[in-house]
Parts: C-alpha cells; sequence; structure tokens
C-alpha cells in the first residue's frame, strides 16, 4: 500500500491518511481481511506522530472500514450497512452540491464530474 | 437568515457555520451582495465564540462566496471561477466516492442519490 501525504495541505494529516486507506480500498489495493501496517510501523514510515495514526485508524473503525483486533492489529472489515452509507453518501453530497449550486454548476454538469471520479477509480 | 448549529457533532463549529451559510446561498435565502451578520452579532445570536465566527467567514472568503469589507463586513460575493469550482468538487468527490466503492454504491445509485439532494435543494 502506498500512502501519500502532503505536509503543506490545510487538511489534517489523520484525514488524509484515513482518505488515503479508503482510497486503497476502492481501487482493491488493499482488501478485506488485508492487514494495515501497526500503529508504530506507519508512523515511522510516513515520519508522523504516532498519535495521528491511532486517530485515522480509530475513525476508520468508526466509520466501518476496520476493525481493530487485538492480537492482529487493524483489520479491513467492511461494514456494509447499505442504507448507512446511503444516508452518509447524503450527508457529504449535501455540502458538495450546495458549494456546486453556488458556483453555478447544474445537475447535468455535477453527474457528468461524478461519471469522470468513477471512471477515474475504475482505471485504479 | 436561519442558522441551526449542532453543538453534539463531531463537525467542528466553524465548520457547520460555514455550510450552514453556503446552504443559504444554495437555496436563495441569502444572496448576491447581501450583508451577513457582523462577527461578534453572529456569535452572540448562536452562542459562540467570535474567533469562531471569523474562521468560518475566512474560509468562506478563501473559497470565494464572501468578501470581508472594511465598512460594511462581510458581504455575499461569489467567485465564479467555474473551472476552479469544477476542480474544487472532483477533489472532494473523490472521497465521496471512494467511501461509496467500498460501500457497494454503485454509479446508477450514486446519480440516483445525486437527484435526490438536487432535489431537495430546489424545494429550498
Amino acid at each position: 500500500m502506498y500512502i501519500e501525504i502532503d505536509f503543506n495541505s490545510d487538511e489534517a494529516i489523520y484525514i488524509q491518511l484515513r482518505n488515503q486507506i479508503i482510497y486503497g480500498i476502492a481501487t482493491s489495493k488493499i482488501q478485506e481481511g488485508d492487514n494495515l501496517p501497526s500503529v508504530r510501523e506507519l508512523a515511522d514510515i510516513i515520519g508522523i506522530n504516532m498519535h495521528t495514526v491511532n486517530k485515522a485508524y480509530t475513525i476508520l473503525k468508526q466509520e466501518g472500514y476496520v476493525k481493530l483486533d487485538r492480537r492482529r492489529g487493524a483489520v479491513i472489515a467492511i461494514d456494509l450497512n447499505k442504507l448507512q452509507a446511503i444516508e452518509d453518501m447524503k450527508d457529504a453530497l449535501r455540502v458538495v452540491l450546495a458549494k456546486a449550486i453556488c458556483k453555478n454548476i447544474n445537475c447535468e454538469e455535477a453527474h457528468k464530474i461524478i461519471n469522470e471520479v468513477f471512471d477515474e477509480f475504475e482505471r485504479g
């Protein structure tokens, strides 16, 4: 798994790390049952605080992407509660689409952008 | 303008405030050229720190929704740089759609959800 952190970004590092792991799952680079590196290992590799890695893993657990096993550490385990996932997606899209509407992006253009991003993920 | 803040939410208050103002613009409740309340006034109304309101206004300025006028305070002024807006939307959608893919939401379902959220905004 390749993790890319932008230390100059406005986005908090634990959020970037969480997103990168979600990208990894979405593009099948990491899969159900796979082990994530230990907190210490990943902190060392990226050169960040262990607390930051811990925070990312805890959120991934809360959001239903990993389980934290006492022996195996963080393991990819997707919670496939689809109704919940759809509600979460709607919440996230409310902000994204409100911004789009403010900036005169219409529904048709939004659908086109969605297709482009889906294509990106399909190409991996 | 009606601002609704959830003090029990995990989401930072300045982000909630920023989102509420963007919802207000998207649903035409506040419009180009309208004045936002002064930082002190809004802080008093909501019962939050002035610093928090300031942070929300500063982000709204950075993201191209308001300008900060020395005499008039924060005024709605949409930066209609559409290419930039489309790039920003793509960045935001990468995270949202990666999560959707992890949770087995397919492209067709994503389009349906987009339509539902657009409908919500049209109904105001």
